[in-house]
């Protein structure tokens, strides 16, 4: 084990956390994280703390850390700024490993000496032997030890995915996004302003973590720029990264200064050391998103050369345009299939209301589950198809096929590219989704499916990862 | 009247329907058109033609056209590509005004003289003295003439916009996507192949039509490519006009050849020239949905200095410096609000938590309703905002919000924007869309606020739209 493995796996992985500021007024945001950690079962111990040791979420309090009586390993703190210093000695005196500050109000606000006090506690924190995450953040999200993400309590299933989030709401909204898109995170840090623990400790630790796969960060400032460069180089070899800067305009910077503290330099010079330096750079939280999903989907040895598929559910000629329109414009290529494989498919298809080459127009009437299944085997076989893209139009197939007519439908294409080893993506609109069609998104991306809500956002996501594997070298993304 | 409201009015306003191809088989597409028409309740008379006289839909049918009584102004085609040219001679005789082939496999197939054969159905139309839309189409939209699209039957309110799809898929899409996002159509019509009607004839239609204030289109390629660009000039100095090019790559291109029979050109080429001749040209679906909104929403006179309000419903930190970055990327401005405003903002609301400036992060918790109401109509007040972005989260503010609050919540920004006359947009995210929440989407739709998905369609749809008035130089979009 590395020493940042030592140090701060028992942060990620807490025998017990106490919450102070959890009080008997379930409106207070201490009262919340704890409600949150008893309500998703966290297993270790949990101690309220508060000055009258009123009993919240109906456990017994505390009145301060030194009357717990079993030992503390993380600290969360939702009590205004003024007690935090001394609630700092008495963490020292406890012998906790990580204290994470709720608490707001800090470098990132124009309040008298408020930067000054934050470097006080950073200060107070090494003297003490521990460590702080924030101020003014969410902290830890550990689905494999139950925490759930901060007073909301989002928790999804343990997955490979490990995160580090300036910015609390961005890492909430994200958790959300990664529980309907199936995005499984091995753990997500929120850590705000960073006064002790920031982004080149938690990337050090995501990537020796043996849980985590791929890394993605959402920064506003890096305050040790040359040393993240350089950490990002080496663990780029190992572990894809994925970077979403925010305060990349003017006005964005001014407002990351409010919201963090952060002070942000220029973006293209960021963007050029990152790209150089093996990371992958986006610009919002979706296309975070359908990156991180397009690296779950697409592998190193996957080729650029896409079929292309419509017409299942509705007329698909607009939308063979499109998708090669936009597959192409991403650089990707939607090249012919070859003659035998055109040739096979016109024997098995009609000829009118279709479009039998790359892009696939079915023409809105589905085959019969024979035929399909042997004109997907018949793409997915020809030597210029490296991926299967499919848009599936799932509240009109819904409505023109029965009960599980559509599943098996996604059960013969998932069967096919696996037998084929080439990977396979859908696409479904985003509008009209109705709770059925969720459904069946949800298991297609449960069987390690990517659906996408556009070909614009699946041809961007496979173009970005295919460029970071090395695969694509023009930069049209 | 002009000449081609005389000669289009009664087409999209047909007296009595003829489906050919109808009979008592509902499976075929003839007899799904004839259906989704009784359906919708169209008021004309409907007559389903067959070779047989199967009664169709509970209608009486006919063996040909002349056997039915009375007039037929528009008669939808169903039937196979060899029987066309005789239909076409029946057709003269009845002195029908329209026909429209849903019938495919023409100029854009490989079939033998396919080509030559449309061809020769324009001919016969000439002399036949009536319009052909199509062939390989849908033909016409028109919910104020209870007219569905299609087989499948989709009918919204009747609107303002005026749309013309050479993709009878893209046709639907839009068709859907209008039903959620309420874009409210005058008319819509898929054209297919325009072996006879084409985009000019339909976009001097629509300029002529009262009904119609904003016209869209989807184009694969441009026949009468100079005179479409002048009619393009002239018509975008009265409504604005924004079109979708497909087939923009080679490999698009390529497809839209084998869809509706096109031969594109450059698409830099013809970008230049739309934009030249006053046009907004987009290259998706969303951002064709998203500039129809915009333009409904921001008016010529509107300018461009944004005001942005973040965190109703979860912290706005991150959400208020991404706010920042996409809408000053965009070109559009995030002016500082005045000191005045700050000020009064800083007395009504905490310190710690929330960013009092452009962005305002009201930092995840919802001031008091006569709180909020100051603050909005501060920031609505101020002389450097022009316009409000509010960003939700409907998701959770649901959670948080009891009964009608959220409702009276969206009242008073409604309000507030009213009585400042100044528009207001909202953001929701699209995931973790609850039915309550898409119910709250949709009545603020109804009440004339548009709703983005992101700040990033949000910001491209304000500026696209504020170019297209002359408010904004640089094209940075």
């Amino acid at each position: 084990m590395n020493a940042i493995l030592d140090e701060l796996t028992p942060v990620f992985y807490p025998r017990s956390i106490a919450v102070v500021g959890a009080s008997s007024d379930e409106t207070k945001s201490g009262s919340q994280f704890l409600k949150a950690l008893v309500r998703v079962g966290y297993a270790g111990a949990l101690y309220p703390v508060n000055r009258s040791a009123e009993r919240s979420c109906g456990l017994p309090a505390f009145t301060s850390l030194q009357d717990i009586p079993g030992p503390v390993d993380y600290v969360i703190v939702a009590i205004p700024r003024n007690a935090v210093l001394s609630l700092l000695d008495d963490c020292a005196i406890k012998g906790v490993k990580a204290v994470q500050f709720f608490t707001a109000g800090f470098r990132e606000s124009n309040a008298p000496n408020a930067a000054q006090l934050e470097r006080e506690m950073a200060s107070r924190a090494r003297s003490g032997g521990f460590r702080i995450i924030g101020p003014n953040c969410i902290g830890i999200y550990n689905p494999s030890a139950r925490i759930p993400y901060g007073p909301l309590g989002e928790i999804g299933e343990p997955g490979s995915v490990g995160f580090i989030s300036q910015s609390g709401g961005h890492g909430g909204r994200l958790v959300e996004l990664g529980l309907e898109r199936r995005i499984n995170f091995s753990k997500l840090v929120s850590f705000g302003n960073g006064a002790d623990l920031d982004c080149v400790d938690f990337l050090e630790y995501l990537a020796a973590d043996p849980e985590t796969k791929i890394i993605g960060a959402y920064l506003e400032s890096v305050s040790r720029g040359s040393q993240f460069v350089h950490l990002v180089r080496r663990v780029s070899k190992q572990k894809p990264v994925v970077i979403w800067k925010g305060g990349r305009s003017e006005a964005g910077s001014e407002t990351a200064a409010s919201h963090t503290g952060a002070l942000s330099s220029s973006y293209s010079v960021w963007k050029a050391a990152m790209t150089q330096a093996g990371a992958i750079a986006v610009e919002s939280l979706d296309e975070l998103a359908d990156t991180i999903i397009g690296l779950e989907a697409i592998g190193p040895d996957t080729g650029v050369r896409a079929a292309i598929v419509c017409g299942m559910g509705g007329g698909g000629g607009g939308e063979s345009v499109l998708a090669a329109d936009v597959f192409s414009g991403r650089g990707l290529e939607v090249h012919p299939f070859s003659d035998g494989t055109r040739s096979e498919i016109a024997a098995l298809l009609p000829g009118a209301g279709t479009i039998l080459r790359n892009p696939l127009d079915l023409g809105g009437i589905l085959p019969r589950p024979q035929v399909l299944e042997r004109v997907i085997s018949l793409v997915l076989a020809d030597e210029n198809v490296d991926l299967l893209v499919v848009q599936e139009h799932l509240g009109k197939l819904m409505k023109s096929l029965v009960g599980d007519e559509l599943n098996a439908v996604n059960q013969t294409l998932i069967a096919s590219s696996r037998s084929k080893n080439k990977p396979l993506v859908v696409v479904a609109p985003a509008w009209a989704r109705t709770e059925p069609a969720l459904e069946i998104e949800d298991h297609l991306r449960r069987q390690g499916v990517p659906v996408y809500r556009s070909f614009e956002t699946a041809a961007g996501s496979i173009a970005r990862v295919a460029r970071s594997f090395g695969r694509l070298r023009s930069n049209t993304t």
